[in-house]
């Protein structure tokens, strides 16, 4: 069984998937929202205990997993800011934390606030594969394989796309993701728009072209290409700003208007962002139909995490 | 099938229900105590999952609703404090968060410390229904829902009562539940004992009035008249006070004492209290077997939820 | 049946446990150890509702008990630190907050940062079983079982043994438990080993070895006998100090290493440690396999929670 290679394997960063593995993933994520619409209960998972483990918080990647695992009909084990508890309070370390509760369960999902600590965790569990669900300025490959599987939904394929990529793409850590990840399939372009502040990092835009991708920077939305399939818009990140001033001067300069999608997008085209959303796509464009962010891309979310938890735990 | 009218129904304000919707909700509640008592495992609502979202910590409201799911069967998703999570934190508004978590799930439940929250949440919510439990000033339904069946069950009616209500009648949220869901039955009277500071505002005296419920206010527990039904007791909120002094003078100004009860009550009434409580009524009346407050008025606050739970998703 | 003599019954102290009982916990807690590894899904909990109230955060002892739950397939009602929720905030009494839980579900597992807190709310439940899972510098019943548990799986017996205490053995609880534990059994004797600063307090030296334990204090590595069972360290808890710098004299004094190991310890000896660990064993020790800490020794925490939870709910 092919999905077997799957099993016990810990998932930490885009980079592990090869297009084979898309190949099985992507149509057992088509499975999954069957089962999230109109097959459950299901007892894929039932017995099985996941620890979601969220050494900061994440209100909405918690609840996906959560959900994704109880969808299955699977249990978890919730431990929001350890570094608050006592254990950890008093100095445990991290390889210890972990050993800990990989004695509990048959699965860990990790979020942490330092780069690096998902894989420290995966060395660490010895008897339990662990999911990174975002580290730092990491990874977060679920976030990544969701995108991806949202436009491929759409698309059904990966390759040959034109897409738009909005707001800040110097720190959003969503964007470098999809750009790593269309990089792997052949004849794809984006084009980039952001304030010069916000650009994409040199040596990434040189790294990205020569793995093979098209990288274009444009300087306005008068450049946006009307045959674009997915314009991919993020959130300016206030977070990142020493200066509040600046933070201010770049926030608003690229907004998604229902004239903007009209004058610059075509009919067929997705609209997509990996939220939050602070006001860089107007509410008036949420009923748009191509307007996937708080619909389609939120439960490919999910089910993309149902899959892989199927998969890690080897119940597919 | 009558049930079907609440199936995916918003459960917002004691307003919705009208005295039949009652008579599908109290025998449901009633089949639900013995599911509590006898007839678990139930799988009513097994492959179901509901969220509970609380913007503001109610460990009792939020406890009750988190068994009432899994009673029947379900599982929840429970997000606390999403404003201190990133999401939101980072400047989410309230109808992008629920159109993300209504994506994970069957139905949810919200708690918010803003009046007319939930209400925005069920618009925002376009496929799951949602259920208030306790907006700000707003209202709470559940709990009135409670404390009527708490009645129903003992009268067999919720017409022709007479009522005591003492404490604080002007902050209430309770109380004020109370009064309008009476006001919908024949030919009930309420006496209204609390400090002059804490009385029930002049206009919703005159609206209950109005609406036909029959109100008196009395100044001591000399007034209470010993063939009331019910006395619904109440907590002086310390919280509303701005000068601490002032709650020092009213708060225990009128407190239920085994003496009290014995001059002034009958044996037939019930001694109701929402919690909680803080010294106005004395421990030594819990042992007193019409003292429901800690006992069926507390399960009966999870059996309704497991019963309203049932209706709005589809389940009886 | 004479297991029914646990149904219903309060988990408080370590005390409650005779011999006899032993004979009947621990043979269950090595069938809950064959479930956790084989026999999942169980429904040996299903449809049972367990609160997991914690007044002071604890992520291992919480998710411990959690996953106990679960792995036997029942649910949890989770309630971490009331004491900032509202109706606690708001003044409510322990009494009340024990009496409205256990209206939820069918067993209350409580963490409380104040003595004797645990058999209050084991007093005040009156309709559910109530387990201990450690109150302020009181009991921590369960860790003391699994304590006991580690040893007797791997010699087959809880008299005739030799083991040797390291550590903070004035302010550890655990340490205190074990010793009581052992006492009820014959023949055996502990060497104590730690800073002066932090020896057993004399009473307690007295009231062990009046209960037929030997306990020899000895001051130095050199001391330890080879012929030792078990080592059983622990953390100096830095939080008992008034002075960091008395801490800091003291907390390294005696450290677990591999050399240490193979110096004074045996081949069949195994090393415990309640956790976390904050540097008195090496790492290097981890791998050792009779470093049990981070291996049977946790995982028996959550199989002997699954046996008592089996146990009071009637369930074996």
């Amino acid at each position: 069984m092919i999905n077997g290679k799957f099993k016990g394997k810990d998932i930490l960063s885009l980079d592990q998937f090869t297009p084979n593995d898309f190949k099985i993933l992507f149509p057992l994520t088509k499975k999954m929202k069957n089962i999230g619409f109109n097959a459950r209960p299901s007892k894929l998972l039932d017995g099985n205990i996941v620890t979601l483990i969220f050494y900061e918080p994440s209100s909405r990647t918690f609840g996906s997993f959560s959900a994704a695992v109880k969808q299955l009909g699977g249990q978890t084990v919730e431990i929001q800011n350890p570094q608050v508890f006592s254990s950890v309070a008093k100095g445990e370390c991290l390889s210890d934390t972990i050993r800990v509760f990989e004695a509990y369960c048959d699965a860990i999902v990790i979020r942490h606030y330092e780069t690096g600590s998902a894989k420290k965790a995966a060395d660490y569990a010895s008897s339990v594969p662990v999911i990174n669900a975002g580290d730092g300025t990491g990874e977060h490959p679920t976030q990544a394989l969701l995108d991806l599987y949202t436009i491929h939904e759409k698309f059904d394929r990966l390759d040959n796309l034109v897409g738009v990529v909005g707001g800040d793409i110097l720190n959003g850590r969503t964007v470098h993701s999809l750009i790593r990840g269309l990089c792997r399939f052949k004849k794809n372009t984006l084009f980039l728009l952001s304030p010069k502040q916000l650009r994409l990092p040199r040596a990434d835009f040189l790294y990205f072209r020569d793995k093979g991708i098209n990288l274009i920077e444009i300087q306005s939305e008068e450049e946006i290409p009307k045959i674009a399939d997915f314009w991919y818009w993020t959130r300016v990140q206030k977070e990142r700003f020493k200066n509040l001033k600046d933070y201010k001067t770049v926030k608003n300069r690229f907004i998604v208007t229902k004239k903007l999608l009209e004058d610059y997008g075509n009919k067929e085209m997705i609209l997509m962002h990996p939220l939050p959303r602070i006001g860089e796509i107007e509410q008036e464009v949420d009923s748009d139909p191509r307007a996937v962010y708080l619909k389609s891309q939120i439960r490919n979310g999910m089910y993309v995490r149902m899959a892989l938890l199927a998969l890690i735990l080897g119940k597919v």
